[in-house]
């Protein structure tokens, strides 16, 4: 990417959950952003959203919206992307992506920073963002598999409505007050009742019985460390929280793993933070982990009969680190080499 | 025990949780009840309880409480029963014992009438109920070690306020409300905020780095199925929901699963009930669990890289199977043996 003082960014789909925390990380950590503009569906334009204290209008996605731009940040859902991010490419833009459409496509870098910057070409179109949950899950397998090598990952998540969006929020809020007031309870982002409650169930089914997002945490682990023989059983679910996603993950390796040197390897991690002080109640929450941008882990204990296994307990933010932060780690480690 | 017409039993712990479902299931399963006489603490003795529409005065517990009963379902933690039960057992009653005092004691029988009711002897003085995270998990288990022989499972659990009793249903909906009205979050019962929150920690910690709930599910579940080498690695995680806990089960077999032979084994296992038709978004949940007997499971599909594996979703009502009821099934193999 050319060095340029300040750089023109679209944020497609600026009026989401993704989107608004894109707008507020890229004011906090001070990206150099020349023009912004926020982009959404026609039923979103002309609405605004708060960047840098200021009211931007929303502009209706079009395909003449990414004249001139440099970086289009896409989180409007797959189809959007699948339609405009080759538009966005073509007009000039870097794209990054925060939807599955591209993720898994053998030409697409699926980058998380601190792990695989060199899967990104001098010359990129488009670079995919991975899953939420695969981000937080890899952050802390990537200097485990170097150091122990990762044979086998049993991962059950709990996930946060927020991974769903904006409307998933409310729908979590307004359910919890009609129970608390013995109301009948609406439903209609989720099939299910969502407070008070667990779905086992994110994202279509597939004919092996198990889920999109479960599979998401499969090959996007494997391609983000490049390495296919890790095999991993997932078990997705979400929960009744607004934000951060909790994962138990049991980790079996090639090598006797040892614990201390696993703490130390962890917590020298970049973006990785150890929260293990169970003797003083501290394990990662999700309502710490919320509004931080590292992924904190704990729980660390050695699995009960495999040396070659530990149990961990994972949570972040999944809209920062799982989403909005990592595509702009990406941005920035483009305008910085 | 002895065949009679009517039974007289104490219930001790009856204002809390599990207490009130035992009465309710007394009843509801028209139990032969002579005398019922609820016992509590000096601070509950005077209130009142219900049972078959009656309302009944709570009783102090005390060394003569259990004079000329025959059954004593105790349900007021441990240290209750350490006290109280072995004064119940001397007075004659049958004690059934929901707390974890004597589970893991060698001569007495830890028992899912489903499973092991041969472990209780002719002449039994107390006999133990399981915790609740073990028995669904175990109500599943045995067909499948019966059939496939278990050598590992990796378990998180997704578990509902209720087991940790009444003022904890209070704290989470009281928390719940406070989050709702942007008010300060009160915590009196768990030491981090339960609502919107999931809380890797349940019972205490043990210098492993596992909880006590999570060496329950290692050490009952090895006592029932009376096998010492199965290995399990257990996370048990406190989650916002009320009623019901739910269980990601990763199976590991000495022999390949056929998974249609192991639907049909699990469909007609007593006390079991497949939920499981995602493509009608049909799994187990733990709002449809709430108030009913079955333990339910479905989520059943294989393992993606080891045919000697399944991933499994168990839901239960831990105040009826995984306490209550099971303690009253106990009861009923009793008398009707």
């Amino acid at each position: 990417m050319k060095k340029k003082a300040n750089y023109d960014i679209a944020v497609v789909g600026a009026t989401g959950a993704v989107g608004r925390t894109i707008l507020s990380i890229l004011a906090e950590r001070e990206f150099p952003v020349g023009r912004l503009v926020p982009l959404a569906s026609s039923r979103s334009a002309g609405t605004s959203v708060e960047f840098n204290g200021q009211k931007i209008t929303v502009r209706e996605l079009k395909e003449d919206s990414f004249e001139g731009l440099d970086i289009a940040l896409f989180s409007a859902g797959g189809s959007v992307s699948r339609q405009f991010a080759p538009i966005a490419a073509q007009a000039g833009c870097v794209v990054i992506d925060n939807s599955s459409a591209f993720r898994m496509e053998k030409d697409i870098p699926l980058v998380v920073p601190e792990i695989n910057p060199h899967a990104i070409g001098d010359d990129p179109g488009i670079i995919a963002n991975p899953n939420c949950s695969t981000i937080q899950m890899v952050m802390v397998l990537k200097p485990i598999h170097d150091r122990y090598r990762i044979k086998r990952v049993v991962v059950s998540t709990y996930q946060s409505v927020s991974g769903t969006g904006q409307k998933a929020i409310e729908e979590l809020k307004e359910q919890s007050r009609q129970v608390l007031q013995d109301q009948p309870v609406v439903r209609e982002v989720y099939p299910h009742q969502i407070a008070f409650n667990c779905l086992p169930h994110i994202d279509m089914f597939l004919d092996s019985g198990y889920t999109q997002e479960e599979m998401k945490m499969v090959n996007e682990t494997r391609k983000i460390l490049e390495d296919q023989s890790i095999q991993i059983s997932p078990t997705t679910v979400r929960v009744p929280v607004v934000y951060a996603h909790s994962e138990a993950v049991n980790v079996e390796t090639e090598q006797v793993i040892d614990l201390q040197d696993l703490r130390r390897i962890l917590s020298e991690a970049p973006g990785v933070r150890v929260v293990d002080a169970p003797e003083k109640t501290e394990y990662p929450l999700a309502v710490d982990a919320a509004g931080r941008d590292e992924v904190m882990v704990g729980r660390i204990r050695s699995d009960l009969d495999n040396p070659r296994a530990v149990n961990l307990w994972i949570v972040a933010d999944n809209l920062r680190k799982g989403a909005a932060l990592n595509a702009i780690q990406i941005a920035e480690f483009l305008i910085r080499r």
